[in-house]
């Protein structure tokens, strides 16, 4: 997988993917950037939620349940030292579904986190520790 | 830290930073996306580079070097088995500046990537395999 980044101002970075797609990264005024985007470590943690929500949605439409709204609430705690790496993530899944079940959220979920989300794998490799809640909002 | 995704349609996903800041996530068509925007181990990938790019740029302004141009190759190899974590990465730093040296990205890139990159620290905490190269253009 080939991607770049180019410094475009301050610390406002361009990521470019490997099809052309753009992402900003910025910093907080306080340490020379501009605010303008979301920040590096934000960015990776909804890369880790959204690596993981899609598995989630795919494996719900798999077993044909209907989609209607899918949230996710994602709170990250980081270590007070350098290397300032994550020690906690906690997920809140929100399936909005005329027809799911919460043991279908339930049970997509732990599927993505035990099995197929490799930055999931990832993060906890790290030892960082990753909870979660579900919630169903029936329709 | 709190974050948040919202799923847009099909594979997309919209995260929301803590400043309210965009930043978006598709799939490839093959999976069930619209090829709209990176996905989420592109991204990964990139906010990784773009924590440690941050921190590299930090340090060469500090020592009064100038910044003309910064960019980031980033190659990335994936485990051909679930979780696909990454296993190897290789980011090649190409600074343009008229002062820096090579030994001045050299030793921001190392303190970066010992020391302070939380991003990164997790990468190599994970089992994956982070290698870089530098280059100077000076004008």
């Amino acid at each position: 997988m080939k991607v770049s980044l180019n410094l475009e101002k301050n610390m406002k970075f361009k990521g470019i993917s490997t099809d052309g797609h753009i992402t900003h990264f910025d910093s907080h005024k306080e340490v020379g950037g501009d605010d303008s985007a979301a920040t590096p470590m934000e960015v990776l943690l909804q890369s880790m939620a959204a690596c993981t929500s899609m598995d989630v949605v795919s494996i719900l439409r798999k077993k044909r349940r209907t989609v209607e709204a899918f949230d996710v609430l994602i709170d990250g705690e980081r270590k007070d030292v350098h290397p300032r790496t994550f020690s906690k993530v906690h997920l809140k899944f929100i399936l909005k579904s005329p027809d799911a079940e919460l043991k279908d959220l339930n049970r997509a979920v732990e599927l993505s986190q035990t099995t197929y989300c490799g930055a999931a794998a990832m993060f906890r490799a790290a030892g960082c520790e990753i909870t979660y809640e579900t919630e169903i909002i029936n329709t």
